[in-house]
């Protein structure tokens, strides 16, 4: 069975819609690193039983993706941020060396706020 | 059975989770105003049927969301850009107005057509 490393990054959006035990087989896999024979002991099912778990746990978690795309869009959305950031440090900049408006200060504060609200998101 | 109009808007996110049959009955109740009668005839099965398939649907699209968050996040997403917008709007009439810098007009101009694809998100 190879690991595919994506499945721990999708496992962090759409691991609620998973089962305690397919969530828990996927964990020890992916994030602990755990071999299937050492998740058949925690987890008191056979290896058979938790190789079965993951490969369904990883079916869910990419057909979520291929739905949702909370992955795709979360990685557009900090591309965007980004971009919006460094604009306004390009502004900012600008103020503070040669305009001095406190008009602009206050604005590019409450952008930078907002920008940080939605980076949490 | 009373209706929740949350309901189609929660369609929008996540009615591909539903099955084809599932999907078609709340398509029908919430955005074309059939009769549970009406879209028993059109889907050709019984009218507790398609009550049934509604119930589920809808306990779907509520667990998707309290899961989730897409729509919640959406209507985040879609404050926080206009709150952004709106004080990109006033450093824009500034500079007009006041400083006329090229360079603040240019990090304008990149930023509304990051704030515009992030829009359609």
């Amino acid at each position: 069975m190879s690991k595919n490393f994506e499945v721990a990054t999708l496992l962090d959006y759409y691991g609620m819609l998973l089962t305690d035990k397919q969530r828990e087989a996927v964990e020890y896999y992916y994030n602990d690193d755990l071999s299937l024979g050492e998740i058949a002991e925690n987890l008191e099912i056979s290896r058979q039983g938790v190789r079965d778990s993951i490969k369904r746990a990883e079916a869910i978690l990419f057909e979520a993706e291929e739905k949702l795309c909370l992955l795709k869009n979360s990685r557009k959305l900090e591309e965007g941020l980004k971009i919006i950031r460094e604009k306004i440090d390009v502004i900012d900049d600008l103020n503070i060396k040669r305009y001095r408006s406190n008009d602009i200060n206050e604005s590019i504060k409450i952008i930078l706020a907002e920008l940080e609200k939605l980076g949490e998101m």
